[in-house]
């Protein structure tokens, strides 16, 4: 059984290390894939992008544990939601929500059950001691059910919609990669008729196929890999070039 | 067989990758877990710190292999500790010697038997040529006592102690985590009836019960995740605000 | 089978993530080892060496996959070489070339079957659409034939010579590593029987045994880990110190 492990641990201090250590200490059969812990530290939505475009790629009944939880300790919920195509673990914060496609036969949990934590719980890392813990017995065949109680409904973020604008799209850019590639929430498909994106300041950025399709160092829109039309430069950071942040609104046309 | 590792290598270089390249060649079942590979350069108490975190939440038998070897080549030996929870391995400059937390029945050997190394040693890379090789072959079953002589003691780093002060502990910061955490060598018994930490030039920050008990930009100290009090900001850097260091003292009363 | 993955994607995003989902939901049973995936965005000889650095240290039969494709989308192909201790995998734009140590009997393939890529491909992702399940699919068996036509050659960087000087040899650096070693192109072999290295300004680095031969920040030369002479500052960085840089210039007498 795979599990995975997003979080804003980063690789100086040994908290990934001891979440590893936990699970299989429970579950030795486990395989543990790290999908990434420099998440800046604290940005629920960084992480809920990277399981939102990483999740799709992994088997059916893999165990995804994202762990970006600036309350914990405080009464906010760790939760897991079980849906078609994975089971979801983490801080009930909105981390999970972008990952869940299809809301049919969702079941959701609250993470409950004291005996599949360890016996001490620390204050400041329930990625150890709450999240690995519970991973790692659903790993071994736990019933989900077990986590704990059901509840109604999970903290959804909001996803920034395209809407319909003179003769395109109004959106926004929804995250921004480590190359400095800012990726807007509109799809491909709306895309595929339009020839521009417009930035603030008026700045015309025309749509190509691909990075090197323009010369290095230019600007271009391109369809990203996550499905979604970015701004980028070949070989450069468009988000810094042009300071595109999450929130900053452009439009398609 | 569960083999950890802990080291200064980063991920910009092929160090890290060529050590499993060895330990796959050696033992194909070992099951390669990363601790940490960005502790700061030749940063033996930070490493020595984040293998005390987490050994302890690994399996018994687990060989914890940490290379932060600065004085690599050089006269200093490469030691093997074997102890009641798991089997260290590492440069015998102190880095592994806040893991060995009970000294009943140590067993200490030198590295020095020439049938568990590569055939042809680096002066620079004994992660790689000695270390890796020896922790493979442990993996796979040979008798710790191979690797070579017993030796009486290895090196300790000094661990801060916490002393009384008037009406409460005198203490230091032993360690800086990634979020600028600064965590001190008290404990949470010890801190259990205080109320505050009196930083440098008076500042006095109120112990709290989890990170976001106190609001977002404030500051706080916290029993963490290692047992210890910390000091922190919900959401910021303490280290950086009052500029904390390891060796930096501070007053818990 | 293990299967290697050299990238300059980070740990930021989920890039490295997806990838591993792909194989693992062709090959479960896959050995995935990362090597190393902050390779300098874009930074092909850097990567190039990274591979010819940890491959000679991977059991036979190894997968390497390298994915530092800044053509990615383009006419540039994709390739699989096959030599006597490995197969390598990538973009064909000379990232696996250094790793090629005997050209006897290689097999090299244009990566075009279209029944080893995801079905749907993106313009910007090929690790994942295109590289991910091919390295996938030779880790199930399939033979190395299948994954496209035979094609006469790949492409190869230029690997910067050691040509003889008055009294000794005219080299280059060709890496520079993450604590600031400059590597040159010399081997230990050839600089057996020198002393110094001459940097730019006619700055003189004596060769000595191992870095703690100097005193602490002391520069030195030194026979590095990949066999190659290496400048360096005990505890230091003499890159930085000496803006060393690849290609810069140096004579070894």
């Amino acid at each position: 059984m795979i599990i995975t492990l997003t979080t804003d641990f980063g690789q100086r201090d040994s908290f990934v290390g001891a979440m590893k250590g936990v699970v299989l200490g429970i579950a030795p059969e486990a395989q543990i894939v790290d999908i990434a812990h420099a998440i800046p530290p604290g940005d629920i939505r960084a992480a809920a992008f990277a399981l939102m475009t990483a999740a799709p790629f992994f088997p059916a009944e893999t165990i995804h544990l994202v762990v970006i939880d600036p309350g914990v300790g405080s009464a906010r919920k760790g939760i897991g939601i079980r849906c078609a195509q994975a089971t979801l673990l983490g801080p009930d914060n909105g981390v999970l929500s972008w990952a869940v496609k299809d809301e049919r036969s969702l079941e959701i949990r609250s993470l409950e059950n004291p005996q599949i934590r360890l016996p001490r719980m620390s204050a400041t890392f329930h990625g150890r001691d709450l999240f690995a813990p519970a991973a790692a017995w659903l790993a071994r065949g736990r019933p989900f059910a077990e986590i704990g109680p059901e509840v109604n409904d999970f903290h959804r973020l909001d996803w920034a919609s395209a809407t319909p604008a003179s003769g395109g799209w109004q959106t926004e850019i929804v995250h921004v990669d480590v190359y400095g590639n800012a990726i807007t929430a509109l799809s491909g498909e709306q895309a595929a008729d339009k020839n521009y994106v417009m930035l603030p300041g008026e700045r015309r950025v025309a749509i190509a196929p691909f990075y090197s399709a323009v010369p290095r160092g230019s600007p271009l829109a391109v369809v990203g890999s996550s499905g979604l039309l970015e701004i980028a430069i070949n070989g450069g950071d468009a988000a810094k070039a042009f300071s595109l942040r999450p929130g900053t609104q452009v439009v398609v046309a």
